[in-house]
């Protein structure tokens, strides 16, 4: 029996958005009523809600959701939990090494997705290092990621976690939720992206699937 | 060793858009260049591309995707081959009954994917009699796909295919493509959607996961 545990939060106007971006405007463009079917008119950026960034979306020449292979979606995932530590150390890491070995994909519990709609969210989420991002894009992993909006600070300008990874090829998972019954287990990950032509990234459906 | 193999066509402007609708618009909002991070803003409706219909689509009081449990996105499916018919007749399908057996999706491959973005896609398709829809919605199945761009001939205005499986709470994914590899086999199935407040429907990144 495969059980599904849905990572995702919902896509609604009026979502929280990364400062400087709107959120989506989505428009009953038909009803069953009027039209016999219903449809949506959605209009989104890229990195809205629970989404991943491909190293193109700060890197110029870096790889597109086109050109990163469909197993790098997909793969063993483990999830730390990171709740009360400002700064996530490598030692603290180093520490999980044995939740981590095997693993593609390293999910942060940061606990920051309980202020999601609040102006909490926003800030003093944890934050990896940068010798903590480091060790983990030396680890052939394929993504990491976080119940909060960013793996650098809302206030960073150098945005240098984004890069450690980018330059690595691998990809960030932000706006996760639902990591709190995962901590300290593995389980199959999987973040597939739509298939935007030249995607620098794009919404998921994140979800855990367990045997 | 997990192998997914992508069933999606890729979402960009100019693509194929059912008769009635208008295909997405995609803009470059912000480049790395002039911004320091690319991001894309995406228009597009609910049933654009590769994507599933919830019962809501068409009837008032279907299941709108929030309604439907996560794993009725997941699941056990299987190709039937139904190249070269006209129309697919229940006794086609009591031919395959050991490979649908156990199966959560039945996924149909008519062919008709290689006439993307020709005039061609939009008719003469192999669909389903209702016969044999009647006797798939009694089945206990999740949903149906094809690898066209409905489970009715799009000159129907009486949607009989679309009722029978809306009524039996299951999900249609039309638009697949790739089902010509998988003709025979069973696999896991995933078309997990976007997580829209609502849905009617979502474009999705359908695939098969072989272990």
């Amino acid at each position: 029996m495969t059980t599904v545990i849905d990572l995702t939060h919902t896509i609604a106007e009026g979502m929280p958005a990364y400062p400087g971006t709107e959120p989506p405007k989505i428009e009953q463009a038909n009803t069953v009523e009027k039209d016999g079917f219903a449809e949506k008119r959605i209009s989104m950026f890229s990195h809205t809600g629970t989404h991943l960034d491909a190293p193109s979306h700060m890197l110029a020449i870096g790889a597109t959701l086109d050109q990163l292979g469909m197993d790098h979606f997909v793969g063993k995932a483990c999830v730390i939990d990171v709740q009360g530590q400002e700064m996530i150390e490598q030692s603290l890491l180093l520490s999980q090494t044995s939740l981590v070995d095997g693993c593609s994909f390293v999910l942060f519990h940061t606990g920051w997705s309980r202020f999601w709609g609040q102006e909490a969210y926003f800030s003093d989420f944890p934050v990896l290092s940068l010798g903590a991002a480091r060790w983990l894009a030396q680890r052939g992993l394929k993504g990491v990621g976080f119940d909060a909006i960013s793996v650098d600070p809302v206030s960073s300008t150098t945005f240098e976690n984004h890069y450690v990874f980018f330059d690595a090829n691998m990809i960030n998972i932000e706006n996760l939720t639902g990591l709190d019954a995962l901590v300290g287990k593995q389980f199959l990950f999987s973040c597939l992206p739509l298939k935007l032509k030249d995607g620098d990234g794009s919404p998921v459906r994140a979800v855990a699937i367990l045997d």
